[in-house]
């Protein structure tokens, strides 16, 4: 399957008109973003563009779309969808328009699945954001009101500008977004510099019960439930737990055993060093890269920590 | 006094030779990376250039001073200083070279103190290495081998482009360092995604230890030294420990009181709500500015908290 070009895809934008914008589910701040960012742009040329309600509560993202849910009959012509790599992934809502179809999906996932009649992806862009800054440009709409979500679609998904997806054109589009006169800095603090009490608590339990081998290079985290319930903490406060340990210097392959519910574990594993995580979460079932991979496994936390330690001896040859 | 322009000090490195660069004492990243890329910059010209040895130990920093420090029989010709504000902030070698005069100063801080024959500063740049970017530049000679220590300069100094410092202009230095090929990941990993075991216990501690009151808006840090030995921490551990609490959502103001010695504190007290951390600090004999404030107070810690709540309260009209 092609993809079109963002010129292309701006120029399709501006010919059609009562647009409906889809979001993922699990929503993050890229596809938000770039849903908000999309719908203003749409709006400041003159059309009619609402996003798709239903797109799944986050008190730190829904903020962005005050104004911009379309009414329960709205009657859009043409439906685009933004970050959604896969028919997997759309809301309950965003569903019911799968079947009537996608007119333009914009993405920039590798895996995008182009269920839509036109595609626009670039898995070269480190955010979906990108993209849709260059569309927007590509048609003279972006402003002030536009540069604070693509600016929380961009920051977002690369880490504040840290991951290794970030390239000098993210810094570009930051650059001319902040040249509308956008201040990053409540934006960096509401989304980066900020912990609630739940999570400060998960992770200072974590840091007292953790368990650590190898000369600390190798770091195990024990997620139990009665944890989760001395913290406080719910769903939310979780939100990429299983990167935690891998900030600790020396800590080469760190593993994040939560557990489900009694006697069902999932485990992340993550490696900076030479630890193939794939493989290891393998010999238990799952996968993922060689990275950052997972699994789940039936048994108590001791159980699962025995099980994943036993792979990843297996996996050096040590077994 | 009048500040060259970025032009004039370049056409100066240009014209001279033989140089000694000085970072500033308890060096930072800005420092240190400007030192680095402008040495590496000197050299590529075919310009005699060392740095000053003595610039304090950092694990963090002093790799990327590697074969640039100047031998003990050097005898320097230009003196050039790199983001230091004022004479008393040389290094111990470096004071030696005040006496001698220093031959051009570059810094970014407003409060300059023009101690040297020349002076380009330039305080609405986020880090020094903004301005030794644009020198280098001017001179062509901005390779990949600077491009690490300026970026190492601007990421540090704008907290990986999170502060309130950080401009367009910032950004588009980036893009332009990330032009030559430069791969940004390992740096953010090492100076933004990394924590010392000893830092990890020593904020798992405080907020095992932390007190909050007013509903939790206003919340205090102990830090004893008894934390800190069961930390196994040391200075370098405590960096930017100040802004630990202020992170936790809802907090307004945050008070880190860290016991000096027996019977005697330092406060630090951080702001984001209306209190003003320099008034309630200038009651106990400190100061600072609105938002970031400090004191010593004389007392265990009970008499030092007990005091800078009293203040607190005074500062807000309760009392």
């Amino acid at each position: 399957m092609n993809s079109i070009t963002y010129q292309e895809a701006a120029e399709f934008l501006r010919a059609q008109d009562h647009y409906l914008i889809l979001t993922h589910k699990r929503p993050d701040g890229d596809t938000i973003g770039c849903a908000a960012a999309l719908c203003r742009g749409l709006r400041a040329l003159g059309k009619t563009a609402h996003i798709c309600p239903g797109t799944g509560e986050t008190h730190l993202f829904t903020p962005y779309l005050e104004g911009l849910l379309a009414p329960a009959d709205y009657e859009p012509e043409t439906v685009v969808s933004v970050d959604i790599a896969a028919r997997g992934l759309f809301t309950a809502q965003g569903e019911k328009c799968l079947a009537r179809g996608i007119d333009l999906a914009i993405d920039h996932h590798p895996s995008q699945e182009f269920f839509a009649r036109k595609t626009c992806v670039d898995a070269g862009r480190a955010a979906c954001g990108e993209l849709i800054y260059d569309i927007l440009k590509e048609l003279g709409a972006v402003t002030a009101e536009m540069a604070v979500p693509l600016y929380v679609a961009i920051s977002t998904d690369t880490g504040c500008f840290q991951y290794s997806n970030t390239t000098a054109g993210t810094h570009r589009i930051v650059a001319e977004l902040m040249d509308t006169g956008l201040d990053v800095f409540p934006l960096n603090k509401r989304h980066f510099r900020t912990k609630s009490w739940a999570r400060l608590q998960v992770e200072r339990l974590i840091v007292e019960r953790m368990h650590r081998y190898e000369n600390g290079t190798l770091a195990v985290a024990i997620v139990s439930r009665n944890l989760l319930q001395e913290a406080g903490a719910t769903e939310e406060d979780l939100e990429d737990i299983a990167a935690f340990l891998g900030q600790i210097e020396g800590v080469e392959t760190s593993v994040t055993i939560r557990e489900l519910e009694e006697g069902r574990c999932k485990l992340s594993v993550r490696t900076s060093g030479g630890l193939n995580a794939n493989a290891a979460c393998a010999l238990l079932g799952g996968g993922g890269h060689a990275a950052a991979a997972g699994c789940t496994v039936d048994g108590t936390l001791e159980e699962a920590e025995k099980a994943i330690l036993d792979a990843i001896g297996q996996v050096r040859g040590h077994a």
